[in-house]
């Protein structure tokens, strides 16, 4: 009995040690967002931002303008420290500028399609044959919704949501992308882990009614995500057929742990929404465990971002380096796992990410997180924000454990 | 003068020693492929071969396959050793691949547009939105015609030609690229230097008519060449607007030192048939010289893959990595520049280029070269082939060595 008094005291450091860095890097994080990336000549954001702050390219990519919306405003939203006019009014204008520029007109997509890649005064640069930019687009919209009370925007963005169902369940053609014969479709796992994390972004909190609208196309997605578990189990594939089996070549053999980690989280959600413990041991043992273990770098700590379940090399030149996003991925699906489970292991194996995390990524000098490391883990590219990483993956990793901290530590009284 | 003689008895022992080991590694590289990469069932040649020679992908890359084609028949024709039946068929079957293949046929590029990637048994998989893969069909074509006297399929490389051409300088709309507002038209160094790289393969040993044919396309290519010569000469760009001047951002500051050496060398060719010694001289100071000085890592020494002129840290993830075609670029482009001028600082530099190269490339235990290290120097992808290394840069660069040797020892005695 006094073992687990003891362990239960050094748990409680630990979660308070943790909780402490973690409120203050959240904090570092959004004032380095709020200092350096407004642009109050064109509105919207500013992502190409250097080591130091300084922006080093002007261009506007719509993924990670619809991020900082919704991340803005769900720290608005959700945490009274952020609760603040300045952080509501940067959404607010980020919002505008993508209602005013990120649809374009005139292409084969239809009057939703949104485009990739804008420049700073919000003309369309570059259009991607896929649905992540509306994705975000809805992302942001629906948490703008929620905090101005816009009913138009939320119907918005219940209706673009119509938009990518249609084009992901019913006919992809108007995306532009051809058919062609050698072409085998593939359930990617990003696809059905975006619809459903939007599907709990349009359902939280609005009730019955919202929940069975989407209640279908949360089975579908759920159910299309288990299917990327494969090799009997021993193995999560990021690439497979539409009836779940393996593909041939590199694509049927990749894997991303980041990836599957955070598919791994997003599966604990609906698990604990739906107080179903099958899918959660699923989640815990095939999502969260088996992608750290197989993507953990013994050698040099860390996640690698592609491997080959047969240990071919990956063809993607950066295989091997340690990027910022899957750590968090990764701490967030340990804690969430610990939280449910309060499984001693789990809390482990995010105390040993945690280290890893803490003592590579944050810039001690100039604030916020460096987001690409070799293998070795030296800094590999030293910009804050560029054309994938913006006001996103660091402040939902941040805020979502500090939250899960204050859960925990409220419960360990 | 007796310090003159032992610089020349020191280089003879140095250009018979290089002479020897590029002898050797490029016979070593033609077994490579002749052993691992014919599909004899499907025909064509696989890429995706691994450290051990191991085909770990069965897809085809229509570039891939149309260099190998264009090498096989280039040794065949002008080095007697490789003057054997087996290169010749191998030649022929991959040409007869790519022929009853390459070509997609319904798309909105007509007739002539080619997959980037076909399924082992040639069916389309993967169609890019350029000019590349109909390249490297003529380069294919056009030599391999040049090995069978086949003149319909010299008719075909060039009636393509017309084509590329068409794309390139009157209209690039049935490429399927969308025009948007916020695009600037750019010249991208690639489309002229592939250009002019057909040229001078359509035009070799045709005489006077040829020559005369594609004579203003080859001025233009130089001319568009010529345009990435910015910053008051101290830099070579990799995309500049149609005019000539810089583009913002990224993109504009964007440097490929290895694309500038392979620029660097074309133009000497033009130079050389020329007799014109001012395009000699920008060639060697401005798109040999300064790629070197800029590309090279004083650190750990290799050509670093892309760099910001500026001086801010590149967008792509592999920025810092040493890949093999830029050192295969800058051997060909120093040897070719003192086979020209014979000033001795050009063949020091072709020695160092040469000392990290033979260092850190060629696989010792199975032959043939790796393509990918890391800054320091290691390897970080293992794999001999993949979707764009396949057998062109590494025998090209032998090749191309090996006969400038031959050349200058030919001439010092």
């Amino acid at each position: 009995m006094r073992l687990t008094a003891l362990l239960a005291n050094q748990n409680q450091f630990s979660l308070e040690g943790w909780r402490e860095r973690i409120r203050k890097e959240l904090d570092n994080t959004v004032d380095f967002w709020l200092k350096y990336s407004h642009d109050t000549t064109h509105g919207g954001f500013f992502t190409c931002i250097g080591r130091d702050g300084k922006v080093y390219d002007e261009l506007k990519y719509v993924w990670l303008q619809g991020r900082q919306v919704w991340m803005y405003c769900r720290l608005y939203r959700t945490m009274e420290r952020f609760h603040k006019p300045e952080i509501l009014e940067a959404a607010k204008a980020g919002g505008a500028f993508l209602r005013k520029f990120a649809r374009v007109s005139g292409g084969s997509g239809g009057p939703w399609k949104c485009a990739f890649c804008l420049t700073r005064d919000g003309k369309a640069l570059k259009v991607q044959r896929t649905v992540f930019s509306e994705c975000f687009y809805i992302m942001a919209m629906d948490e703008l919704s929620r905090v101005t009370g816009d009913k138009d925007m939320q119907l918005e963005a219940e209706q673009m949501m119509e938009q990518v169902i249609y084009w992901v369940r019913v006919d992809s053609s108007s995306l532009g992308r051809p058919q062609l014969p050698g072409e085998v479709p593939t359930n990617s796992m990003a696809v059905p882990m975006m619809l459903l994390c939007l599907v709990q972004q349009l359902t939280e909190g609005r009730g019955q009614e919202a929940a069975q609208k989407y209640g279908d196309l949360a089975s579908w997605c759920v159910q299309q995500i288990l299917q990327h578990i494969q090799r009997d189990g021993t193995a999560i594939l990021e690439n497979v057929s539409l009836e779940g089996a393996e593909l041939p070549g590199c694509q049927g053999r990749l894997q991303n742990p980041g990836h599957a980690l955070e598919a791994g989280w997003f599966l604990l959600q609906v698990s604990g929404e739906q107080q179903d413990e099958e899918l959660q041991r699923t989640a815990i043992n095939k999502f969260v465990e088996l992608p750290y273990q197989d993507g953990w770098d013994k050698e040099h700590g860390g996640l690698f971002y592609f491997l080959d379940v047969d240990g071919h090399c990956p063809t993607q030149l950066e295989w091997n380096m340690k990027l910022w996003w899957p750590h968090c991925e990764a701490l967030i699906a340990f804690l969430m796992a610990y939280n449910q489970t309060k499984k001693p292991q789990l809390l482990e194996r995010f105390s040993q990410v945690y280290e890893y995390t803490f003592s590579h990524f944050p810039d001690a000098k100039s604030g916020e997180w460096f987001g690409y490391l070799t293998q070795e883990g030296k800094v590999a590219l030293d910009f804050k924000g560029g054309p994938f990483k913006g006001f996103f993956h660091v402040p939902r990793c941040l805020y979502m454990c500090e939250r899960m901290l204050d859960d925990l530590l409220a419960n360990s009284d």
